[in-house]
């Protein structure tokens, strides 16, 4: 099942880097380590023009192409480079699900989001020989690695623009993404990992349906917003648009991506001091919160963003809530559209 | 261990009214209920200072009295006959874990927020010759059952104060619910509800967890405002408070009360209407909202006191969000005291 979705056919057409092995943080080494990633427009001859977007959870390379990229748009393919990477154990990306034994599966060893940032530095200065990027950029997790960025590699970062994530877990933060893994683990099929292809399906379900609850808004319910999607009511939507997403997944995958989302922290690249951490960016810094948003709360967003020197904070809005990110709400993209243009636009 | 949990000792004192055979909504009998209640002060020679309070999801009469009742509280033991009722199904008063066979644990028959009410109705009418409450209140469940009182009875009902909940669910608190009704079923031990006591304790833990995700804010979490009831860190709050809540109780009889809340619907006393059914209130009406409250947000608990005649919105605020019922936070008790002072002084 899982070998039906994890291919070039359905998130294609990518490419694979080889970026080696990869010392991790926990101590480990990965192996081998492939990066998937597809690119967009032309790079200049100064190396000058290059956008970097790495995903978000349970997301691929192809969502992010779906809803952000194309010429007019603010990722442009007409001016700019652009890079999409998948990150570790998103399923294209080295994974547990793709990696042979005796790596494989529950076997994976756990990743951090420096372990993702610094083997994505190799892909864009070894691969691509691009010193500066003109801009990185993602949502939720994918903001997790865009603060890890500019934060890791001040000099290698011209702008910035983490949407919909925070650079360091808060404790609730860190408590919704527990439960997300619980919801699987729980499901006995799950079998600390070593489960047969397709079984752990109500584990899967479990998660996508507590998923749903809080990373949509209650108006999004209450009033229906997912008929435009052709969804007849909640359980229609909750299994058409929600469970569909998941259950083709792998649920090692998800866990590895949820402990990688619930352990973020980028003050660790100053001895536990965020405002040392987040001091270091050098980057143009857009900060863009969704007001709904119950997975990153503006408040939280808000909080760190005044810990970057010269940032703004943007804020959008949509009844989709966190789940805006998908590129379910076109006002919603149109107005981050414009925030990355007026940042793209700002000489840095 | 239910038996240890369900018990004179730990949540009495309180009396058994015998309320006879009782016709559900659902078209089934409940025969021989039992409503456990617990009254504080005396009733008044008119029978007109008679108070009315069910319990909410999970609670007993045990904490409705420690939180708001006493000699210069609102609910003032020196002015007023204050009836703490158990709702059906709460462990108490008749429930799954109860009840003898052959309509014991999953056998005994799917309540109703209006079975609730109708039970309690000859409590007050048939068992305390009551004609008109005072003031029925109630938070949450409570709410839900408070709704019901007052356009079921509103001959009966002086003044309402539902707080922190609706009259009729919305799409996404259904959806919420359900979330908490599966973290239950979705533990295999469950096995349809014939489990062995104490064997669920997997599904009520993850129960517990998807309940503190949502019902207290991230900022209690974020700022560590459970620091004050001795706990260290999240994981020690969420198994010391919440988890710790509910691994006593009995999970059909959770799952009783979950699908209660899921699917009240005052609208149904109106063929659906809910704003006629609102409109047959003839109580002073103080609907009280939680401004942090994600179970049952501002929104939609004013979406419908609009439709209330004559009534107020009043907000209250705290960091503890839904879970402030449990009187956790002084602040908010006092807000909510003032309320029901101010309603309680209303001629009615």
């Amino acid at each position: 099942m899982t070998s039906e979705y994890y291919n070039q056919d359905v998130h294609g057409p990518f490419d694979l880097f080889d970026a080696g092995d990869l010392e991790l943080e926990s101590g480990g080494k990965l192996r081998g380590l492939k990066l998937a990633y597809a690119t967009f427009g032309k790079l200049n001859a100064e190396k000058s023009n290059a956008i970097l977007f790495p995903t978000w959870y349970s997301g691929t390379s192809k969502i992010l192409e779906l809803a952000y990229v194309g010429p007019g748009r603010a990722l442009d393919t007409d001016k700019y480079f652009i890079i999409l990477v998948n990150q570790i154990g998103n399923g294209l990306s080295s994974s547990p699900s793709n990696t042979p034994a005796p790596f494989n599966a529950a076997a994976f060893p756990q990743i951090s989001i420096g372990d993702d940032v610094r083997a994505q530095y190799r892909l864009v200065t070894e691969h691509f020989g691009i010193k500066r990027l003109a801009l990185v950029l993602g949502g939720s997790m994918g903001a997790q690695q865009s603060w890890e960025w500019a934060a890791r590699y001040p000099d290698a970062v011209a702008r910035v623009a983490p949407i919909a994530g925070t650079a360091r877990e808060t404790a609730h933060n860190r408590l919704l993404a527990q439960t997300f893994i619980e919801a699987i683990t729980n499901d006995p099929a799950f079998d600390d990992g070593w489960y047969a292809d397709g079984a752990v399906h109500r584990g899967l379900r479990a998660h996508a349906r507590v998923f749903a609850a809080s990373g949509f808004t209650q108006k999004l319910f209450n009033t229906r917003g997912w008929a435009g999607l052709g969804f007849t009511d909640t359980e229609d939507f909750v299994a058409g648009f929600v469970e569909n997403h998941f259950l083709p997944q792998d649920p090692n995958n998800l866990i590895l991506l949820a402990r990688k989302w619930r352990d973020a922290d980028v003050s660790r690249l100053a001895g536990g001091d965020l405002a040392a951490a987040l001091g270091r960016i050098k980057a143009k810094t857009a900060v863009i919160a969704t007001d709904e948003d119950v997975f990153f709360p503006l408040e939280d967003i808000e909080a760190e963003q005044k810990l970057v020197p010269g940032s703004a904070l943007k804020r959008v809005s949509s009844v989709w809530g966190h789940l805006a990110l998908f590129g379910v709400d076109p006002a919603w993209n149109s107005a981050v559209d414009a925030i990355l243009s007026g940042l793209l636009a700002t000489p840095a």
